[in-house]
């Protein structure tokens, strides 16, 4: 049998130090394991066009596993020459680089590692707003090249404290950004989702939801984007909904870069109606040089929390969501069935309502 | 009346943003009343040396309004010059650019805006951890300059959930740091003082006291410096306090710069026994363009979270701590009791034990 893992390299880092195990050289820590099974374990980070290592040994792989970091795409077409695949495990949360509806259709089971990097995530988005609501990186270029003006940084500097904050999707993401930033005392803390949160979690939180996205952003200071990519979510962000945000919102990200329209974000910022726009998200991974969201600044020269997609693999994550993998291909081989929560599609049928409502 | 405000400048932000109270321009918004009183009031940002304002005008001031974030330094030499000086308000939190014995000695009362930004200092706090342990820096510098390789961000980031962390003080700042810290769920909070917390509040955020600062940062992941300074505390984290640290542990320091030793620490971050270092304080503000916190890194190129002494004048509280130095003058000039919570040195005696036990 041969299982496909598309990672990210990790070079010179990766052999000084060994929990990088979300790369091509460690190999989820499965190396010897598989080959000890009897199984071929092919690792690769060549994952773009037909002459990739992806390409080429996706057409008999029984296996494959990706990650959120480095997506290997998965596409409806790929998917017709993969006759040996079974099943998709993303080592992560979110598996959106995997055309979903394909997979039903093939009976591709698709699982993910649930939970593995929710915490590191959560951890991420309350850091974005903290440092673009602060003025944090104005603050520390200023520092670095040596000046000291300290009404520069002061005059687009803010506390948490007291701002309505909201959250586009309340989840095992999103209510965890939410519990983490109630003792910072939020004027309001607002949900929207199709899931209603149970009263209880609601009132520990003290959050309240609200009818439509339109509903929660002209509300709110502070905007944090925490549902999946779906049909229904794709492009959401868009001029229209940024006009209707308060002007000189923050908006924060760490969900998935193609939710937001990266032209529009970057118009939102210039004009000062985003007041900054924080996140690890792109639309396309590895982002290219000239991608706007790596320069785009607000009318006074900050409110860019950019950083590459790592949020979710922390070395605490990474040693998670390698477990994770692990546990989830030894259920396979071993014929065991699968923890639900990590089933996004069963054989032939959506198993969640995550990735929109089928 | 001749009243004496060491204020920064503000420059064209001030002009453009009234709500940078605390600068020059904007005089703590207190220009128009004190005229209306029939009070002289200078406002200068000139603070150095023989020929500044501030040296200037002590001699005949009877209220000197002064801040942590452009420091006039009030020495002994130059109280025994300020012959009509009565009382000392800053306009923050911090007085430890005045000489406290000295104004015991002259009989100069010196008052702050307790609690003014206790909140905005909590929260620069925790948003330091955050994006230290979860290594922002590189990772924004990184998009900056076109870059993209994760595994050189991931191998040195982690998650703040399950770190032991201690803070050297649990007064106004140090608790609401443990208060926001707790929903992240650290393996463990650790708090020296020398006041004990109140039970009550002790179990609120589930910390627990050690009695040296040896055994406090033995025991932590991740140290935070929240004591005022004062004879006891000054160079208190040198090379033989850092040498006691765990190896590769983190530092935030939102207190005072001269609490650190400032070779001692960019020695240990270079040698990586600090994995990082973050704070807006220095022990001379402004810092000079040379100063090693500006540049200093770990071993891989990160580890540096300064940024200008701004963490409490963010625009939220420059609006509490403008009211709260109005409040106090009034109440001087009025004749009617200070806040306790207010007041440093009274006539001729220390009020409170936060600058030492005298």
């Amino acid at each position: 049998m041969k299982v496909l893992a598309v990672l990210y390299n990790g070079f010179k880092a990766a052999i000084e130090e060994p929990r990088l195990l979300g790369t091509v050289e460690n190999k989820l820590g499965m190396d010897r394991w598989l080959a000890s099974r009897g199984h071929e374990f092919v690792v690769t980070s060549s994952k773009d066009g037909p002459k990739s290592d992806f390409e080429k040994h996706i057409v008999d792989a029984e296996v494959l596993i990706t990650t959120p970091f480095h997506p290997g795409y998965l596409t409806r077409e790929l998917m017709e020459k993969a006759k040996n695949l079974k099943i998709c495990i993303t080592a992560g949360v979110g598996s959106d680089h995997i055309d979903l509806n394909a997979a039903v259709d093939h009976k591709i089971q698709v699982l993910e590692v649930s939970g593995s990097n929710v915490t590191s995530v959560a951890e991420h988005a309350v850091m974005s707003m903290l440092l673009l609501v602060r003025n944090f990186v104005p603050a520390h270029e200023m520092i670095e090249r040596g000046d000291w003006q300290v009404s520069d940084i002061a005059r687009n500097a803010f506390d948490i404290e007291g701002k309505t904050i909201g959250t586009i999707g309340a989840g095992r993401i999103g209510y965890r950004i939410m519990q983490r930033l109630l003792p910072f005392n939020p004027k309001e803390l607002l949900y929207y989702d199709y899931h209603e949160i149970h009263p209880e979690a609601e009132s520990a939180v003290n959050c309240n939801r609200v009818g439509t996205v339109e509903e929660l952003v002209s509300q709110c200071d502070i905007v944090t984007v925490n549902c999946p990519l779906h049909e229904g979510t794709r492009g959401m962000i868009n001029d229209h909904l940024l006009s209707t945000f308060k002007p000189g919102a923050w908006l924060v990200n760490t969900a998935r870069g193609a939710i937001c329209d990266e032209h529009a974000v970057a118009r939102a910022l210039a004009s000062g109606q985003l007041r900054g726009y924080a996140g690890d998200v792109w639309n396309v991974q590895p982002a290219p040089k000239d991608h706007p969201w790596r320069s785009m600044k607000n009318p006074l020269g900050g409110g860019n929390g950019m950083v590459p997609h790592y949020s979710g693999t922390t070395l605490d994550a990474q040693a998670r969501y390698a477990a994770g993998t692990k546990s989830i291909l030894q259920n396979y081989l071993d014929g065991k069935p699968q923890a639900h929560q990590n089933v996004i599609v069963g054989t032939g049928k959506y198993e969640t309502t995550s990735y929109g409502i089928h």
